[in-house]
């Protein structure tokens, strides 16, 4: 629409200036504004990466200043249902993007992601997918960003601060919250990036956080290379001067991120601590409740499709039958109508197929939940052993590099 | 079925007296047959586990001696096509699957995948997908594999050793092919894992390839901190000795690993010589022509599902057309037999809501082939730029380690 690319052209105005080395953004819907923002961004940002998925998305793009090396994408398992098309989230592709850049001497393995939205926080049938997602993202960060020197995760979490699967994020991977580390903060009350002023925003769906929430993240940690240091946040405050509406629905983010390298001496971090491990154990039983909550709906989900597909089965064997009796004998008269056969005829069929997706369906989500909980019940495992092992032996799950020869790196915005 | 449960039973005696240390399946098709090898197991293979995706997959499952700390799925964005239901690839929901042991003082990433099937290698409209699961194969290995020292990759690539994807995924990795690697070797004529021989083969989908074919693979590749060698190599060969029926349509692959610690040493290997990156841009390129391929033959198929969707359109509108001109003149007899009526709509309805899953599915096609263009793309970018700048300075993707301090490691097989 008309607005929207207006929006977008602001979008461009306030990035084009150069200020930010890397911009996140997780809302970009169609290739054609990629395009114009990488257009409007070509002589400031230079490197740019849109991530493909899904029937319209990801809607995950970054914009950087510096060489973007490497991209990877991971689409979520489970991400909503098809047939909720007014929600759209499952349209989207919903995944985490990664790209890899040089910044200095330092290796940073950005990510990028945006998961399933909460339409109703009482009642909120996505928990277990959201969960999974969750999951998975921390999967995948800590499996890929080994090499790296520096993390950053920026985001659309869909996901309070308090939040289960934020907990499970930051606990997992170690990642810190920039809102909560920044040594200066300027923006919205409380870090709120979904705020009520909003005109987008229906104010209802806010209740009871009647000024707004926090589900908007800039995560990111060092390695035994670098340091990272936040010395100052802001967020947008809704309306933009002279502007005739916001940029988004959603306030920006931006960190000020300081990288230091380090000169490696032995282990610095020692993540192996008792007590996050316990704590970590205590979320990871959390999230393998929720997910057991979603398998055991996904399941009466499936028996219900089933259930129906056997009714339409049966009453189309049923209709068949009532038909041929007066067919087989010839000359008798059809008692049915013509109109009312065919109808009913055309409703089970449809019946059948659609039970018949929805089974396939079903059962794909069934086994990605199972295959979450499985993992789950591994880690739980293994983190509960080191528990009972962390006096005697501190044996990490990754061991940590032996110690390396000092060397210089230059300090990086 | 009670030949594939003898089967599974066979397999399970086999492995039963310990040999091996990793065991990687492929096509366990069902959880029953799993749990029934993780019990005749559980003393020789006590650490197991089993991944789940798609309807009926993903058939990979992993049985260890060696603790598994640690396990990740990636499901290919492409595998074939759900209406192919007599291929079945889709339902299998096709993955690459990763555990992380600990092997003595070494951290080993062992990866199990399958890849979809190849149908007839003249017309292989599967070919784009197979690539692009290669490279999003070669993707995964290459960005989870910075932390170990020893990376293991067992499965059935359905793909002839100097096929474009296992090119592709071999240049990319650095990962060696056991069979060109080993030491000795015994098996069937060159290494033949799919041999005309078995009886549950149709000998006609082999042609040209008389005697039969390579297509199951264990690579392998050491780190800084380990080197890897093959020993041994041996596959099964055909029957079994005073059994009824084969192992398995495939041939089994053994390879005897030793792993050898190495006391670290600034940059042992430099995987950044020109000719090497220059045979990975050719190999790109070629996977890049590949998936446009893909692309193309997947919009046309978007198109003609389009066009039939209109068709359909126009064509009930028609007949609702035809049908309300006697029903607006009331009185008028209806020209329509009821009948063909309902039949004709029915069609309709048909044709539009297939037309419309199809063009779903075919976007999502089309995004994922565009975005492993697009990572290839920038990909062969990099690798032009480090191929130019060759001489001038060696910046590598990954900067290698710093050296390390050197470390006493057990020797291990």
């Amino acid at each position: 629409s008309k607005q929207c690319a207006q929006r977008y052209a602001m979008i461009g105005d306030l990035l084009s200036n150069g200020e930010h080395d890397i911009v996140l953004l997780q809302e970009v819907w169609s290739e054609k504004d990629f395009l114009g923002l990488k257009k409007k961004l070509a002589f400031s940002h230079p490197h740019s990466h849109y991530f493909k998925s899904g029937v319209i998305g990801s809607g995950l793009a970054i914009f950087c200043k510096h060489r973007i090396h490497d991209t990877f994408l991971y689409r979520y398992s489970l991400n909503g249902y098809p047939y909720m098309a007014h929600h759209g989230d499952w349209f989207g592709g919903k995944a985490v993007g990664m790209a890899i850049i040089q910044i200095g001497n330092l290796t940073a393995n950005v990510y990028v992601t945006h998961l399933h939205a909460e339409y109703c926080r009482e009642k909120d049938s996505y928990l277990p997918h959201r969960v999974v997602q969750a999951w998975e993202l921390q999967q995948f960060i800590r499996h890929t960003s080994a090499g790296a020197d520096a993390v950053i995760l920026g985001g659309d979490l869909n996901m309070h601060p308090q939040d289960l699967g934020t907990r499970l994020l930051r606990s997992y991977t170690g990642l810190r919250d920039a809102y909560l580390e920044t040594s200066q903060f300027d923006g919205c009350e409380d870090g709120m990036t979904l705020i009520a002023d909003n005109p987008f925003i229906n104010k209802k769906e806010l209740v009871p956080f009647e000024k707004g929430i926090r589900i908007d993240y800039i995560l990111f940690k060092g390695s035994q290379k670098a340091e990272v240091h936040c010395d100052f946040m802001y967020t947008t405050k809704g309306s933009v001067p002279e502007k005739p509406f916001p940029y988004s629905d959603h306030e920006a983010l931006t960190a000020d991120l300081r990288l230091k390298p380090l000169i490696a001496q032995g282990t610095t971090h020692d993540n192996n601590d008792s007590s996050k491990v316990a704590e970590l154990v205590d979320i990871l039983t959390e999230a393998r409740t929720e997910v057991k909550v979603g398998l055991h709906c996904a399941e009466r989900m499936r028996y219900t499709a089933t259930r129906t597909g056997i009714m339409g089965l049966a009453l189309l064997i049923l209709e068949l039958a009532i038909a041929a009796v007066p067919w087989l004998a010839l000359g008798a008269e059809q008692p049915f109508p013509r109109t009312s056969f065919y109808l009913l005829a055309a409703l089970c069929c449809t019946i059948l197929i659609t039970t018949f997706l929805l089974y396939l369906f079903y059962t794909m989500e069934l086994k990605s939940l199972q295959g979450a909980e499985d993992q789950m019940r591994l880690a739980v495992g293994g983190l509960q052993e080191r528990l009972r092992g962390v006096s005697v032996d501190h044996t990490p799950l990754r061991k940590p590099p032996e110690g390396e020869e000092p060397s210089a790196f230059d300090t990086e915005k």
